[in-house]
């Protein structure tokens, strides 16, 4: 059963009305317009005279409570037809306010083709002190039976909203909440939320040294600071080291492009929306800032004769595109307006289709490993009949669709099916990845395109000597590395594995004269002859107590802390703290430097 | 002596004028303009009625001889005013043509300052038939006094120069040439020329695989293919890890910005010119493709307080910028409109401002020496004290002039000063390459900047509590990769200093049947236990004949070459063949492993 068919999802939906019975009983001058179910909960938009504000929501809250105390039986009340339905609107809703108030209302009513059946939910009751309660909403149901079984719910947070989504129409006030079915399901997802909250990359990303963003330069564009920088480093290595492994070659492409290769790509007209305006001047050519990498390695591709034998070809890049997301909807660095894909293109032969697109799951499923992520599923995102918003032919959609459904098919891969959700230019595999909070998150890509070969007349020649069309491959491990250290921070609070962790090991002098030897022991990690990895080693001497030192560092999530003081130092000792076994005592220095080096790379699961 | 004091200086002038004697005997209709000494030569910019073609060249190098052999004195001849200099250019110079064909030169002495001198040189001889041949050109001087001086010289090529250097005039054909004092020099000057053609890097680097342009993707916007993004790699990599170890860090920034960042910057008001149009739109922000990373190292900086113990900071980024060259200027990745700068910012103390550039320079030492690049002179760039292109106060730039000279002077580092050469924000120190060919080459650059700090008002906090304003430092020891990379391509000819070589080692198998020994060896020599780096090597399994793969292999300057036949796999044996050595024999695997392994980064003198 889905969620929209589910028990779940009419609770959650009544306990909207609810809370909109409880507004206009609180602020009669309220006008109300939509309130659904969502995903976690519900919301309603809500055009208040003054600003509503956090502390507000306590008092709706209890407001609620009471009426749910009040057992309202919720009944359908059907309206013979638009007409009827316009003056139970302006009768029976208004809230003793007038006709304005029904505003939105009376615009969503107008909105329902004439002839379909229209509705009402009517909730309604007498209190201890006859006073009655009544709500009646325009609604397409379904809803619980009484407002009673509406117990564990909270209200969660305010956020602007345009009616309809329109910026030019008036900004609404949008209350979240959520409802459950019982209380501990309440209180698991409530604590769920505040660990999130804990964890948001936002917080965590400034806290931790990883990024930052300024007003001057922008919405939506990352400044890598540091500690984010080397984070990106070892990440986009690690990839690039995998990659050429697997015969993948290195390519370096432009930011921008004359408007003549997205002529011809076709995403002026399929992808201008998401574009950032054009540099357009008129003394200058006309330039773009590039949204995608595929035209540029389609242009290398296509700069020699290419065999079959030179086939497959593995074009890869960490290539960064810029694509204009509403201000609204940027979001840290897991959504922004300028990311970095770990983008690569694969041209092969249709003999070849499947062994590569299964060698591209292999590798985002060894990413995956390597980065601790083991719970997810495979999702193909295919065509949305009904949309005019792709390129290409029927019958290369069909055939894109059941190659990547046969290579799941042939790994054992399960998969769902979302129509809509395929590329302009062909059909997709996702791998959704569920965190240590239970969110799924969109990561890895894999893409077949039939269309863009023939949009650019790619070919190589056969063994028969005569041309072919190649196909391409398109596909992104770890999805943009902006989203992946979003994941990533997230899921382990800032904790990263060790091989990903920006400072590895601290080293801590006790006091200032420590500071020499700890800046030996510092050199001494870094050029390490144990291993061919070089340890990013950080000597925090800073005139501070050692206490806070550790308090800090541990606050950054260093894996190791090593304590010099004067004991050490004539020992030939160094006390090590782990961040998460703690203090482990003083131990020789071949001993530590072998613990060290021993360090799993992921840790044991964060959640 | 300068250049433009020297015998050559005239004997070039000399050669101008001996050329357009050739081309008005050649060609009476052409109309001649202006034809100056230069660096390396001399040209002359000539409105002919057809246009001229390379071959023509030779007939009027050919009449140039019959003329110079005529002995012809150069004498001068001064005009007593502007009305007699248009009398003479009317009666004398305009070959019979009428007054339309002193076009350029009458508008030339509109240009001469009424009462100053004018002046015509003028040479004039008769030949065996009796034959008068006269030149006479409005001209400066000074000459050579025979036209018999003018022996050695050599007409090069053909270009279109606007007339004025004004996109709006007519375009006039430029006649390149060169002329020296001996044959002997003339013809080592030819010889390096055909060098340099043979050098291009344009060509190489398409030969070698190293980058490609596109016309859709756009002028000086270079696709760098799979060996070239390798080499940029192995650069990055190197420089990296070297400015780690001298405590610089990371950081990563946007390809743009708001407008916001450089209207504070100034970038708007004195660099405009060169930026690509701006990204404007109705609904959306307006956006700047960045010119300059310093803006965004700059809010980096800002996002925290400073305290004296945090200096200096030292941010790195390899950051692409871009500027609109004009397309006649754009030459390769020599000059293109996008290039990555090795860039780096340091924020430093007042007292610490010396000791700080001083380890810049060093490191732009290191860098060279590792590139085998040892030939340099330093130059110091000034303000240029007629311009009104510059930021700050005049106490700023003298304080920064001050402190480049004196660190040089502490370093014992000599060097020039060039007026006008400065940055828009401060002066610099520039190093200048003299390349395998004797050519020079601007390279890595440093610039203390005291301006930029004061327009974002940066502060950090003293050891007396109170604000103070730091100094920047902006540098590059590269300048940019892909200048650096034009220069290493055209200094070694392709042949790359080992450790830069993008394929280190190729294995040959003779035949197919060698194909899987040839694999192991390769993967065995990439995982090599020898040594920590692990080499680039390709296996060339092509079915082509062993002599083929050699050459090509040749061809691209791969350092080592590996052949494996029945032989050699029975006798654990391979061939061995380097670049320069030529072919060395067969020898065990560890012996040639080992000579693998001790190549030296840099190849001997490569001129």
């Amino acid at each position: 059963m889905s969620y929209e068919q589910s028990y779940l999802y009419k609770l959650r939906h009544s306990a909207a009305h609810l809370m909109a019975q409880a507004v206009t009983e609180l602020y009669p001058s309220a006008k109300l317009s939509i309130g659904p179910p969502i995903e976690n909960g519900f919301y309603y938009d809500i055009d208040f005279e003054s600003p509503l504000k956090e502390e507000d929501l306590e008092k709706i809250e209890n407001k609620m409570r009471e009426l749910s105390n009040l057992k309202e039986p919720i009944v359908c009340r059907p309206a013979k037809d638009k007409e009827e339905a316009k003056k139970v609107i302006l009768d029976e809703t208004t809230n003793g306010q007038g006709p304005e108030n029904a505003l939105y209302k009376l615009q969503l009513l107008e909105a329902i083709p004439d002839g379909d059946a229209v509705t009402f939910y009517e909730q309604r009751a007498t209190d201890k002190q006859g006073k009655e309660h009544a709500f009646i909403d325009l609604c397409r149901g379904p809803h619980v039976e009484n407002t009673s079984e509406i117990k564990n719910f909270k209200l969660l947070n305010l956020a602007g909203a345009y009616w309809r989504g329109d910026v030019k129409n008036k900004q609404l006030t949008r209350i979240y909440g959520t409802a459950f079915e019982t209380k501990d399901e309440l209180e698991a997802y409530l604590h769920n939320l505040e660990e999130a909250k804990k964890r948001d990359h936002r917080v965590l990303g400034r806290e931790l040294g990883l990024f930052m963003f300024s007003p001057r330069v922008g919405t939506g564009l990352p400044l890598w600071l540091p500690k984010g920088a080397t984070l990106r480093h070892v990440m986009t290595d690690f990839l690039q080291k995998e990659q050429v492994k697997r015969g993948y070659e290195p390519v370096v492409t432009p930011h921008i492009a004359n408007i003549k290769l997205y002529e011809k790509s076709g995403h002026i007209q399929t992808y201008r929306d998401k574009m950032f305006p054009f540099m357009e001047d008129e003394e200058k050519e006309t330039y773009i800032l590039k949204p995608m990498n595929c035209p540029f390695h389609i242009e290398i591709y296509q700069s020699q004769l290419r065999s079959y034998r030179d086939l497959p070809v593995r074009y890869a890049e960490f290539g960064t595109v810029h694509r204009y997301e509403q201000s609204g909807e940027v979001t840290g660095i897991l959504r922004a307006r300028g990311f970095t894909q770990d983008d690569a293109h694969l041209f092969v032969t249709p003999e070849q289709l499947q062994d590569e697109f299964i060698g591209v799951v292999d590798l985002m499923q060894t990413v995956l490993a390597k980065l601790g992520l083991k719970d997810f599923r495979a999702r193909v995102g295919t065509k949305d009949p009904g949309s005019d918003k792709y390129v290409g032919h029927d019958e290369n959609w069909v055939a894109a669709t059941k190659a990547i459904m046969d290579a799941c098919d042939v790994m054992k891969l399960e998969y769902e099916v979302s129509p809509g959700d395929a590329a302009f230019y062909g059909p997709k595999l996702d791998l959704m990845i569920k965190d240590a909070l239970g969110r799924e998150w969109q990561m890895g890509t894999v893409q077949v395109d039939y269309n863009l070969p023939e949009r650019f007349e790619l070919e190589y020649i056969g063994e028969d000597s005569k041309p072919h069309r190649p196909i391409m491959i398109h596909r992104a491990p770890f999805g943009s590395l902006e989203r992946m250290i979003a994941l990533m921070t997230e899921q382990y609070a800032g904790a990263f594995p060790f091989w990903l962790a920006p400072v590895q090991v601290a080293v801590l002098p006790i006091a200032d004269r420590h500071n020499e030897s700890a800046q030996q022991l510092a050199d001494r990690l870094r050029d390490s002859v144990y291993d061919t990895r070089a340890l990013r080693v950080e000597v925090d001497d800073r005139r501070e107590t050692l206490g806070k030192k550790i308090r800090e560092n541990q606050r950054h999530k260093v894996p190791f802390m090593l304590v010099l003081g004067d004991r050490d130092i004539e020992a030939g000792t160094v006390g090590v703290r782990h961040r998460e076994r703690g203090d482990l005592g003083a131990m020789p220095l071949a001993d530590c430097l072998k613990m060290i080096l021993e360090e799993p790379d992921t840790t044991s699961d964060p959640a």
